[in-house]
Protein backbone atom coordinates (compact mmCIF):
# COMPACT_ATOMS: atom_id res chain seq x y z
CA UNK A 1 0.00 0.00 0.00
CA UNK A 2 1.07 3.18 -0.96
CA UNK A 3 2.30 5.74 1.93
CA UNK A 4 -0.57 8.50 1.14
CA UNK A 5 -3.30 5.61 1.20
CA UNK A 6 -1.95 4.40 4.74
CA UNK A 7 -2.17 7.56 6.33
CA UNK A 8 -5.21 8.09 4.95
CA UNK A 9 -6.29 4.87 6.80
CA UNK A 10 -4.52 5.51 9.73
CA UNK A 11 -6.42 8.61 9.74
CA UNK A 12 -9.91 7.44 9.01
CA UNK A 13 -9.44 5.03 11.98
CA UNK A 14 -8.19 7.28 14.45
CA UNK A 15 -10.52 9.97 13.66
CA UNK A 16 -13.63 7.12 14.26
CA UNK A 17 -12.18 5.91 17.65
CA UNK A 18 -10.78 8.63 19.42
CA UNK A 19 -12.83 11.54 17.68
CA UNK A 20 -11.62 14.00 15.00
CA UNK A 21 -10.47 17.31 17.81
CA UNK A 22 -8.62 14.56 19.47
CA UNK A 23 -6.24 13.35 16.85
CA UNK A 24 -3.13 15.50 15.66
CA UNK A 25 -1.08 14.94 12.71
CA UNK A 26 1.97 13.82 14.83
CA UNK A 27 -0.43 10.75 15.90
CA UNK A 28 -1.22 9.77 12.93
CA UNK A 29 2.40 9.87 11.65
CA UNK A 30 3.24 7.67 14.95
CA UNK A 31 0.40 5.39 13.82
CA UNK A 32 1.67 4.45 10.28
CA UNK A 33 5.20 4.83 11.84
CA UNK A 34 6.76 8.04 9.20
CA UNK A 35 8.04 11.52 10.62
CA UNK A 36 5.86 14.26 10.78
CA UNK A 37 7.60 15.77 7.80
CA UNK A 38 6.79 12.83 5.45
CA UNK A 39 3.35 12.72 6.60
CA UNK A 40 3.42 17.17 5.72
CA UNK A 41 4.53 15.71 2.29
CA UNK A 42 1.80 14.30 1.37
CA UNK A 43 -1.06 16.48 3.65
CA UNK A 44 -0.55 19.83 4.28
CA UNK A 45 -2.42 19.65 7.87
CA UNK A 46 -5.58 18.46 8.91
CA UNK A 47 -7.73 20.14 6.37
CA UNK A 48 -6.16 18.30 3.81
CA UNK A 49 -6.50 15.03 5.20
CA UNK A 50 -10.10 15.53 6.32
CA UNK A 51 -10.75 17.07 2.78
CA UNK A 52 -9.67 13.71 1.04
CA UNK A 53 -11.35 11.69 3.41
CA UNK A 54 -14.73 13.27 2.87
CA UNK A 55 -14.09 12.64 -1.34
CA UNK A 56 -13.92 8.96 -0.83
CA UNK A 57 -16.75 9.24 1.78
CA UNK A 58 -18.78 11.12 -1.16
CA UNK A 59 -17.36 9.14 -3.95
CA UNK A 60 -18.34 5.48 -1.85
CA UNK A 61 -22.18 7.13 -1.55
CA UNK A 62 -22.30 8.92 -4.76
CA UNK A 63 -22.20 4.86 -6.16
CA UNK A 64 -23.93 3.87 -3.65
CA UNK A 65 -27.15 6.63 -3.30
CA UNK A 66 -27.45 6.74 -7.29
CA UNK A 67 -27.82 2.46 -7.71
CA UNK A 68 -32.06 2.71 -7.25
CA UNK A 69 -32.46 5.99 -8.62
CA UNK A 70 -31.19 4.49 -11.87
CA UNK A 71 -32.72 1.00 -11.39
CA UNK A 72 -35.54 0.52 -9.11
CA UNK A 73 -34.49 -2.47 -7.00
CA UNK A 74 -36.70 -5.13 -6.41
CA UNK A 75 -39.08 -4.47 -3.28
CA UNK A 76 -37.66 -7.45 -1.28
CA UNK A 77 -34.36 -5.99 -1.70
CA UNK A 78 -34.94 -2.80 -0.11
CA UNK A 79 -33.63 -3.71 3.48
CA UNK A 80 -30.83 -5.01 2.39
CA UNK A 81 -29.69 -1.47 0.70
CA UNK A 82 -30.15 0.05 3.94
CA UNK A 83 -27.92 -2.21 5.35
CA UNK A 84 -24.87 -0.83 2.37
CA UNK A 85 -25.93 2.51 3.33
CA UNK A 86 -25.49 2.22 7.02
CA UNK A 87 -22.15 0.85 6.67
CA UNK A 88 -20.83 3.20 4.09
CA UNK A 89 -22.18 6.02 6.58
CA UNK A 90 -20.41 3.47 10.18
CA UNK A 91 -17.15 3.41 7.89
CA UNK A 92 -16.48 7.26 8.50
CA UNK A 93 -18.71 7.65 10.94
CA UNK A 94 -16.41 10.47 12.54
CA UNK A 95 -18.06 13.20 10.17
CA UNK A 96 -21.38 12.77 11.32
CA UNK A 97 -20.53 12.39 15.32
CA UNK A 98 -19.88 16.19 15.43
CA UNK A 99 -21.18 17.29 12.26
CA UNK A 100 -22.60 20.41 13.42
CA UNK A 101 -19.30 21.42 14.76
CA UNK A 102 -17.30 20.46 12.12
CA UNK A 103 -18.90 21.99 9.33
CA UNK A 104 -18.35 25.13 11.32
CA UNK A 105 -14.72 24.63 11.38
CA UNK A 106 -14.30 23.32 7.67
CA UNK A 107 -16.95 25.34 5.82
CA UNK A 108 -15.83 24.15 2.79
CA UNK A 109 -17.93 20.79 3.43
CA UNK A 110 -21.18 22.75 4.30
CA UNK A 111 -22.52 22.86 0.59
CA UNK A 112 -21.02 19.29 -0.17
CA UNK A 113 -22.83 17.65 3.16
CA UNK A 114 -25.95 19.75 2.22
CA UNK A 115 -25.90 17.88 -1.29
CA UNK A 116 -25.16 14.76 0.19
CA UNK A 117 -28.46 15.40 2.13
CA UNK A 118 -30.25 15.90 -1.05
CA UNK A 119 -28.94 13.10 -2.97
CA UNK A 120 -30.34 10.49 0.62
CA UNK A 121 -33.37 12.17 0.18
CA UNK A 122 -33.66 11.90 -3.62
CA UNK A 123 -32.96 8.53 -3.36
CA UNK A 124 -35.53 7.50 -0.26
CA UNK A 125 -38.21 9.29 -2.48
CA UNK A 126 -37.03 7.26 -5.43
CA UNK A 127 -37.01 4.00 -3.30
CA UNK A 128 -40.92 5.12 -1.98
CA UNK A 129 -42.14 6.24 -5.23
CA UNK A 130 -40.96 2.67 -7.36
CA UNK A 131 -42.19 0.87 -3.87
CA UNK A 132 -46.14 2.65 -4.18
CA UNK A 133 -45.94 1.85 -8.35
CA UNK A 134 -45.80 -1.58 -7.34
CA UNK A 135 -48.25 -1.39 -4.87
CA UNK A 136 -46.72 -2.37 -2.19
CA UNK A 137 -46.76 0.88 -0.45
CA UNK A 138 -50.39 3.31 -0.42
CA UNK A 139 -49.08 6.48 -0.10
CA UNK A 140 -50.33 9.52 -1.03
CA UNK A 141 -47.92 12.36 -3.34
CA UNK A 142 -47.63 14.54 -1.17
CA UNK A 143 -46.33 12.41 2.08
CA UNK A 144 -43.42 10.72 0.07
CA UNK A 145 -41.41 14.01 0.43
CA UNK A 146 -42.34 14.04 4.19
CA UNK A 147 -41.47 9.88 4.59
CA UNK A 148 -38.36 10.58 2.30
CA UNK A 149 -36.89 13.43 4.73
CA UNK A 150 -37.60 11.06 8.27
CA UNK A 151 -35.60 8.45 6.94
CA UNK A 152 -32.87 10.83 5.68
CA UNK A 153 -32.84 12.29 9.27
CA UNK A 154 -32.73 8.78 10.67
CA UNK A 155 -29.47 7.21 8.20
CA UNK A 156 -27.78 10.86 9.02
CA UNK A 157 -28.35 10.51 13.07
CA UNK A 158 -28.81 6.89 14.06
CA UNK A 159 -25.28 6.25 14.74
CA UNK A 160 -25.07 9.34 17.49
CA UNK A 161 -27.89 8.44 18.99
CA UNK A 162 -26.97 4.88 19.28
CA UNK A 163 -24.17 6.46 20.68
CA UNK A 164 -25.94 8.23 23.26
CA UNK A 165 -27.83 5.46 24.14
CA UNK A 166 -25.87 2.36 24.37
CA UNK A 167 -21.98 3.33 24.00
CA UNK A 168 -20.67 -0.23 23.99
CA UNK A 169 -23.13 -1.36 21.18
CA UNK A 170 -21.27 -3.14 18.45
CA UNK A 171 -20.98 -2.15 14.90
CA UNK A 172 -23.71 -4.69 13.11
CA UNK A 173 -25.72 -4.30 16.06
CA UNK A 174 -26.44 -0.35 15.71
CA UNK A 175 -26.90 -0.64 11.90
CA UNK A 176 -29.12 -3.91 12.61
CA UNK A 177 -31.40 -1.39 14.63
CA UNK A 178 -30.70 1.78 12.31
CA UNK A 179 -32.24 -1.13 9.24
CA UNK A 180 -35.23 -1.75 12.10
CA UNK A 181 -35.81 1.98 12.25
CA UNK A 182 -36.16 2.46 8.83
CA UNK A 183 -38.71 -0.39 8.36
CA UNK A 184 -41.08 0.94 11.44
CA UNK A 185 -41.01 4.39 9.85
CA UNK A 186 -42.29 2.79 6.50
CA UNK A 187 -43.89 0.34 8.02
CA UNK A 188 -47.52 2.34 8.58
CA UNK A 189 -47.50 2.85 4.72
CA UNK A 190 -47.80 -1.00 3.82
CA UNK A 191 -50.74 -1.50 1.22
CA UNK A 192 -51.26 -4.60 2.92
CA UNK A 193 -51.48 -3.04 6.54
CA UNK A 194 -49.17 -2.90 9.35
CA UNK A 195 -49.57 -6.53 9.89
CA UNK A 196 -47.03 -7.76 6.97
CA UNK A 197 -44.41 -6.01 9.04
CA UNK A 198 -43.56 -8.66 11.11
CA UNK A 199 -43.15 -10.80 8.17
CA UNK A 200 -40.43 -8.08 6.55
CA UNK A 201 -39.28 -8.24 9.68
CA UNK A 202 -38.35 -11.85 10.36
CA UNK A 203 -36.93 -11.97 6.84
CA UNK A 204 -34.46 -9.18 7.54
CA UNK A 205 -33.21 -11.01 10.18
CA UNK A 206 -32.38 -14.13 7.34
CA UNK A 207 -31.05 -11.19 4.97
CA UNK A 208 -28.78 -10.39 7.95
CA UNK A 209 -27.42 -13.58 8.67
CA UNK A 210 -26.96 -14.44 5.12
CA UNK A 211 -25.21 -10.65 4.92
CA UNK A 212 -23.15 -11.22 7.79
CA UNK A 213 -22.00 -14.88 6.59
CA UNK A 214 -20.71 -12.97 3.61
CA UNK A 215 -19.17 -10.31 5.28
CA UNK A 216 -16.98 -12.96 7.26
CA UNK A 217 -16.13 -14.70 3.98
CA UNK A 218 -14.94 -11.84 2.53
CA UNK B 1 -29.36 40.31 39.21
CA UNK B 2 -26.80 38.03 40.78
CA UNK B 3 -23.39 38.47 38.99
CA UNK B 4 -23.79 34.27 39.07
CA UNK B 5 -26.95 34.48 37.02
CA UNK B 6 -25.31 36.64 35.03
CA UNK B 7 -22.52 34.79 34.40
CA UNK B 8 -24.96 31.91 33.72
CA UNK B 9 -26.90 34.01 31.31
CA UNK B 10 -23.95 35.31 29.31
CA UNK B 11 -22.23 31.92 29.09
CA UNK B 12 -25.47 30.06 27.66
CA UNK B 13 -25.64 33.05 25.12
CA UNK B 14 -22.44 32.71 24.00
CA UNK B 15 -22.52 28.62 23.92
CA UNK B 16 -25.50 28.98 22.10
CA UNK B 17 -24.19 31.76 19.67
CA UNK B 18 -20.73 30.34 18.78
CA UNK B 19 -20.77 26.99 20.08
CA UNK B 20 -19.40 25.60 23.40
CA UNK B 21 -15.39 24.59 22.05
CA UNK B 22 -15.14 28.36 20.85
CA UNK B 23 -15.89 30.12 23.98
CA UNK B 24 -13.12 30.78 26.73
CA UNK B 25 -13.87 31.26 30.35
CA UNK B 26 -11.73 34.98 29.53
CA UNK B 27 -14.61 35.83 26.79
CA UNK B 28 -17.42 35.03 29.02
CA UNK B 29 -16.18 37.07 31.81
CA UNK B 30 -15.65 40.04 29.54
CA UNK B 31 -19.25 39.83 28.13
CA UNK B 32 -20.12 40.44 31.45
CA UNK B 33 -17.88 42.91 32.33
CA UNK B 34 -15.83 41.12 35.55
CA UNK B 35 -12.24 40.37 35.71
CA UNK B 36 -11.18 36.73 34.97
CA UNK B 37 -10.45 36.35 38.84
CA UNK B 38 -14.31 37.21 39.66
CA UNK B 39 -15.71 34.63 37.45
CA UNK B 40 -13.11 32.17 39.04
CA UNK B 41 -14.68 32.90 42.08
CA UNK B 42 -18.31 31.83 41.16
CA UNK B 43 -17.26 29.03 38.75
CA UNK B 44 -13.89 27.32 38.82
CA UNK B 45 -13.82 26.76 34.89
CA UNK B 46 -15.84 26.22 31.99
CA UNK B 47 -16.98 22.67 33.40
CA UNK B 48 -18.34 24.13 36.76
CA UNK B 49 -19.97 26.23 34.35
CA UNK B 50 -21.27 23.34 31.82
CA UNK B 51 -22.44 21.22 35.05
CA UNK B 52 -24.61 24.56 36.31
CA UNK B 53 -26.51 25.16 32.92
CA UNK B 54 -26.89 21.47 32.20
CA UNK B 55 -28.61 21.60 36.25
CA UNK B 56 -31.01 24.26 35.01
CA UNK B 57 -32.24 22.51 31.71
CA UNK B 58 -32.23 19.10 33.38
CA UNK B 59 -34.68 20.70 36.04
CA UNK B 60 -36.75 22.57 33.36
CA UNK B 61 -36.96 19.41 31.46
CA UNK B 62 -38.60 17.54 34.78
CA UNK B 63 -41.02 19.80 34.86
CA UNK B 64 -41.92 20.17 31.28
CA UNK B 65 -41.82 16.06 30.66
CA UNK B 66 -43.53 14.86 33.99
CA UNK B 67 -46.87 17.45 33.36
CA UNK B 68 -48.23 15.00 30.70
CA UNK B 69 -46.80 11.72 32.51
CA UNK B 70 -48.97 12.64 36.08
CA UNK B 71 -51.97 13.86 33.93
CA UNK B 72 -52.87 13.41 30.47
CA UNK B 73 -53.35 15.89 28.41
CA UNK B 74 -56.16 16.89 26.15
CA UNK B 75 -55.91 15.78 22.67
CA UNK B 76 -55.36 19.13 20.97
CA UNK B 77 -52.69 20.29 23.54
CA UNK B 78 -50.38 17.59 22.29
CA UNK B 79 -49.32 19.62 19.51
CA UNK B 80 -48.87 22.64 21.55
CA UNK B 81 -47.31 20.90 24.16
CA UNK B 82 -44.37 19.41 21.89
CA UNK B 83 -43.92 23.20 21.21
CA UNK B 84 -43.14 23.80 24.63
CA UNK B 85 -40.50 20.67 24.58
CA UNK B 86 -38.69 22.01 21.62
CA UNK B 87 -38.45 25.65 23.12
CA UNK B 88 -36.51 24.67 26.17
CA UNK B 89 -34.48 21.95 24.26
CA UNK B 90 -33.65 25.60 21.62
CA UNK B 91 -32.96 27.63 24.87
CA UNK B 92 -30.36 25.42 25.23
CA UNK B 93 -29.06 23.95 22.39
CA UNK B 94 -25.08 23.94 22.76
CA UNK B 95 -25.39 20.41 24.78
CA UNK B 96 -27.58 19.25 21.65
CA UNK B 97 -24.98 20.52 18.92
CA UNK B 98 -21.98 18.39 19.30
CA UNK B 99 -23.69 15.89 22.11
CA UNK B 100 -21.17 12.33 21.23
CA UNK B 101 -18.24 15.36 21.59
CA UNK B 102 -19.56 16.54 24.51
CA UNK B 103 -20.68 13.73 26.66
CA UNK B 104 -16.99 12.44 26.07
CA UNK B 105 -15.56 15.79 27.67
CA UNK B 106 -17.77 15.61 30.30
CA UNK B 107 -18.54 12.14 31.20
CA UNK B 108 -20.19 13.19 34.13
CA UNK B 109 -23.36 14.55 31.93
CA UNK B 110 -23.42 11.06 30.30
CA UNK B 111 -25.60 9.49 32.56
CA UNK B 112 -27.47 12.12 33.12
CA UNK B 113 -28.44 12.94 29.95
CA UNK B 114 -29.31 9.09 29.19
CA UNK B 115 -31.92 9.25 32.07
CA UNK B 116 -32.86 12.63 30.26
CA UNK B 117 -33.40 10.44 27.27
CA UNK B 118 -35.29 8.09 28.88
CA UNK B 119 -37.62 10.26 30.53
CA UNK B 120 -38.30 12.33 26.50
CA UNK B 121 -39.16 8.55 25.57
CA UNK B 122 -41.21 7.20 28.42
CA UNK B 123 -43.20 10.96 28.06
CA UNK B 124 -43.37 10.41 24.62
CA UNK B 125 -44.94 6.51 25.12
CA UNK B 126 -47.76 7.98 27.15
CA UNK B 127 -48.73 10.48 25.45
CA UNK B 128 -49.31 7.80 22.88
CA UNK B 129 -50.86 5.41 25.12
CA UNK B 130 -53.59 8.14 26.41
CA UNK B 131 -54.23 9.51 22.73
CA UNK B 132 -54.91 5.58 22.13
CA UNK B 133 -57.16 4.92 25.31
CA UNK B 134 -58.94 7.58 23.81
CA UNK B 135 -59.24 6.29 20.46
CA UNK B 136 -57.61 8.97 18.70
CA UNK B 137 -54.64 6.85 17.94
CA UNK B 138 -55.11 2.81 16.37
CA UNK B 139 -51.22 1.56 17.39
CA UNK B 140 -50.73 -2.03 18.26
CA UNK B 141 -49.41 -2.26 21.70
CA UNK B 142 -46.12 -3.27 20.53
CA UNK B 143 -45.54 -0.15 18.46
CA UNK B 144 -46.08 2.34 21.29
CA UNK B 145 -42.14 2.01 22.52
CA UNK B 146 -41.36 1.81 18.72
CA UNK B 147 -43.39 4.96 18.04
CA UNK B 148 -42.27 6.71 21.02
CA UNK B 149 -38.64 6.23 20.26
CA UNK B 150 -38.69 7.98 16.76
CA UNK B 151 -40.28 11.07 18.76
CA UNK B 152 -37.51 10.63 21.13
CA UNK B 153 -35.01 10.83 18.45
CA UNK B 154 -36.76 13.69 16.67
CA UNK B 155 -36.68 15.50 19.62
CA UNK B 156 -33.38 15.14 20.29
CA UNK B 157 -32.01 15.44 16.82
CA UNK B 158 -34.06 17.82 14.66
CA UNK B 159 -31.92 21.15 15.89
CA UNK B 160 -29.19 19.60 14.49
CA UNK B 161 -30.77 18.51 10.93
CA UNK B 162 -32.34 22.22 10.48
CA UNK B 163 -28.70 23.38 11.43
CA UNK B 164 -27.12 21.63 8.64
CA UNK B 165 -29.70 22.00 5.74
CA UNK B 166 -30.74 25.43 6.82
CA UNK B 167 -27.91 27.47 8.67
CA UNK B 168 -30.08 30.91 8.57
CA UNK B 169 -33.40 29.07 9.67
CA UNK B 170 -34.43 31.22 12.55
CA UNK B 171 -35.65 30.14 15.98
CA UNK B 172 -39.62 30.19 15.31
CA UNK B 173 -39.14 28.09 11.99
CA UNK B 174 -37.14 25.55 13.22
CA UNK B 175 -39.79 24.61 16.19
CA UNK B 176 -42.29 24.81 13.70
CA UNK B 177 -40.76 22.40 11.33
CA UNK B 178 -39.96 19.83 14.31
CA UNK B 179 -43.37 19.89 15.18
CA UNK B 180 -44.70 19.23 11.79
CA UNK B 181 -42.50 16.49 11.56
CA UNK B 182 -43.73 15.42 15.26
CA UNK B 183 -47.16 15.35 13.56
CA UNK B 184 -45.91 13.02 10.65
CA UNK B 185 -44.66 10.75 12.54
CA UNK B 186 -47.67 10.46 14.10
CA UNK B 187 -50.06 10.74 11.24
CA UNK B 188 -50.21 7.08 10.06
CA UNK B 189 -51.55 5.96 13.38
CA UNK B 190 -54.78 8.01 13.49
CA UNK B 191 -58.17 6.14 13.68
CA UNK B 192 -59.86 8.47 11.45
CA UNK B 193 -56.85 7.70 8.96
CA UNK B 194 -54.75 9.62 7.71
CA UNK B 195 -56.78 12.28 6.20
CA UNK B 196 -57.65 14.19 9.71
CA UNK B 197 -54.36 14.76 9.93
CA UNK B 198 -54.32 17.78 7.31
CA UNK B 199 -56.84 19.62 9.64
CA UNK B 200 -54.52 19.08 12.45
CA UNK B 201 -51.61 20.69 10.39
CA UNK B 202 -54.18 23.61 10.15
CA UNK B 203 -55.03 23.88 13.68
CA UNK B 204 -51.81 24.00 14.76
CA UNK B 205 -50.65 26.32 12.35
CA UNK B 206 -53.63 28.72 14.42
CA UNK B 207 -52.12 27.12 17.69
CA UNK B 208 -48.79 28.51 16.23
CA UNK B 209 -49.96 32.23 15.65
CA UNK B 210 -51.95 32.39 19.07
CA UNK B 211 -48.70 31.02 20.60
CA UNK B 212 -46.20 33.65 19.05
CA UNK B 213 -48.49 36.55 19.86
CA UNK B 214 -48.77 35.02 23.24
CA UNK B 215 -44.44 35.31 23.22
CA UNK B 216 -44.65 38.70 21.80
CA UNK B 217 -46.56 39.82 24.90
CA UNK B 218 -44.19 38.11 27.41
Amino acid sequence: MKTRDRILQASLSLFNEEGETNVSTVDIANQVDISPGNLYYHFKGKDALISALYESFEEEMRIVLTAPVERPLKPEDNWLYFYIVFEEIFDFRFFYRNLTDLLTRYPALNVRFQDLLARKQATSASMIKSLSDKGVLDIRKDEVPQLAERLTMLLTYWLNFEAVRHPEASGPDIIHGGVYQILSLVAPYFAGGREPFMDVIASLYDDQKADAAKRRRR
